[in-house]
């Protein structure tokens, strides 16, 4: 499964350009990435992080971060998924930054999603919807949740986003209808961000493999 | 106009009843209410506070304040508004505890909104209209709302939240559909919470006057 996440990572390399600012996602997958970008640091302007975790990955390499306040708009955001629909759809989040991940692939004009082939699934829900949520607000968002959604929220016990907040990850749901499933929770008050990328979804996933896939 | 605040918030300690847990809002109006609901404390099991402010006052009365996930669904939120229109939708968050508050006035079955007559007005928008938002979105929530509204956001600069995060307060709006407004803006990454309550207005209004107006 490493290398497929390496093939995508190398593969996504095309489409960094001159003087770019790159905006970078977290996890596995976009590790690789961020190793094959040290090969850019001096062609391009920086990156713009999506946590802490890659931040760090990034100024080991070398290559400048730059707050997105800074940045402005941003051409090509790089990132993983947990999950990928046939529409490019997404869920995203096991790593806990998916508020981060959303502000910076909305701030795109261009996202490619990096993933492995086991990623790739008919209809999200099968890995737990992630919803970041402001601590006071936990057991209610719960009880929304459980009304809207009819999936099991489960409290991610000891993990604090990077944003301070915490996370209710939905067990038990079939998305057949994405767009208004992200619609609604951002709806629920005390949600920060949930990790359904459907609203805007990815504009190419590339799938990890001999070659790798292209969609 | 104090003297108004003060006959509203009086006013509404007619809801208060025994063993409740009461929700308490943030504001000076709020302010004379924490006071009058001291005489309460023996008859209370305590309050579920929106803001740092809020908690301090109640406790300087030794009222309990107790956490909202230990809490559950309450049955009566009081707190004040910015301005209050005649379908009892509100622009709250002058004081920056907007996102707690809604999320109390969201856990509660009746929530009773306490203001002097200066609130009241046809259409809200004259108030410019605070959005909490994750500080590395602020430009990129500026730039959405602009399109989305045609107000102007502005930065309330030096302002951090009691949740570590940035106002953006926008301008020159008239209001005309509020619930639209409000789940437009709840769509955009970065924002953790709009100060418009049409979603879930307040229940009852109270206008402070001799005799205070209950709506």
């Amino acid at each position: 499964m490493s290398e497929a996440k390496k093939l995508a990572a190398e593969k996504a390399i095309q489409y960094v350009e001159d003087n770019m600012i790159v905006g970078v996602g977290t996890g596995s997958t976009v590790a690789y990435f961020i190793d094959a970008l040290a090969a850019w640091k001096d062609r391009i302007q920086g990156a713009v992080s999506s946590s802490e975790q890659s931040t760090a990955r990034l100024q080991a390499h070398g290559i400048d971060v730059i707050d997105l306040n800074a940045a402005g708009p941003l051409s090509l955001y790089v990132d993983g998924a947990d999950e990928c629909d046939p529409d490019k759809c997404l869920i995203k989040g096991g790593g806990a930054a998916l508020t981060r991940e959303k502000i910076i692939a909305e701030a795109s004009e261009r996202f490619i999603c990096i993933v492995d082939p086991s990623k790739q699934v008919p209809v999200l829900g099968k890995f737990p919807l992630p919803v970041e949520v402001i601590p006071m607000a936990r057991s209610l968002v719960a009880r929304k949740l459980l009304e809207l959604t009819g999936g099991q929220p489960v409290w991610r016990d000891g993990v604090i986003t990077d944003n301070g907040n915490v996370i209710l990850d939905i067990h038990n749901l079939a998305i057949t209808d994405p767009v208004a499933m992200e619609r609604a929770i951002n709806q629920i008050p005390g949600v920060v961000s949930v990790g359904l990328f459907a609203r805007r979804p990815a504009d190419v996933v590339i799938v990890g493999g001999q070659p790798p896939l292209v969609l």
